[in-house]
């Protein structure tokens, strides 16, 4: 189990690879984000994304799987407050597959809450063509070790 | 069709309200985010969330729809590059039902495409109780009126 003391600056953790179909990314756009482009191929194909694309919020619901498959479900995970920065650079299409890495740029132990450190992280998201699709800034708490004993 | 002209700083636009069902908070974390605080209630209880709680990104998701309902599908919207700034400020429980306002921050014509103007958005998600459970910074690209006609 990988606690707080267990990261330091510079460390890049996998993200677990993930296949995007064409049914997913229609039934999450009917569910939670029924823009033309999300939904129509013809609708897609006149819009900026030049084609069907899956919702940006997806595309970070799917990274979330990502980090848990690839490391975070093996860490002492405290949750997160937020994101400091979200980026979609890339349309994520049907079909792509996409890896990644979580790379660590920071860690501070907590003053408040002697039982926490903070991990900034920016998560890098990219499809088989080596296009990064989605980069992040992100701060996630674990629990310390020392607490933990 | 709302266009980029439409809109101006300290417009408020209202978020449909929208209730989450334990039900969908379980659904939601178990393809996406299946950390044990958003599955399981005795693990969700010993975590920092103090109990059950949805994911940051099944609320993130919920307030695209909420958006959407309340006045995106009425705007010529272009999507967006991403979000600036993403705060989950409260949990999001079993039950709650959430409405919230999308409000102008800033709106700036695209010089390198004069089809195009971003509307700089401060996105605020409310719980039942009154307590803002989300907020987000996020520019919005939309039409122009005039490349439209």
């Amino acid at each position: 189990m990988r606690h707080f003391e267990d990261f330091e600056p510079g460390q890049t953790l996998p993200l677990a690879r993930h296949e995007v179909t064409r049914e997913a990314i229609l039934a999450f756009a009917a569910e939670f984000d029924p823009q033309p482009f999300h939904l129509d191929e013809v609708a897609a194909s006149r819009s900026l994304l030049g084609g069907l694309a899956a919702s940006g919020w997806h595309t970070t619901s799917i990274f979330m799987r990502m980090m848990y498959d690839g490391w975070l479900s093996e860490a002492a995970s405290m949750g997160s407050s937020g994101i400091e920065e979200t980026r979609w650079l890339k349309p994520v299409r049907p079909g792509d597959i996409l890896s990644g890495q979580s790379i660590v740029i920071e860690t501070r132990a907590s003053r408040r809450r002697p039982q926490i450190g903070v991990v900034r992280f920016r998560h890098e998201v990219a499809n088989q063509r080596g296009q990064t699709v989605l980069s992040m800034v992100n701060p996630i708490a674990f629990r310390r070790r020392e607490a933990a004993a």
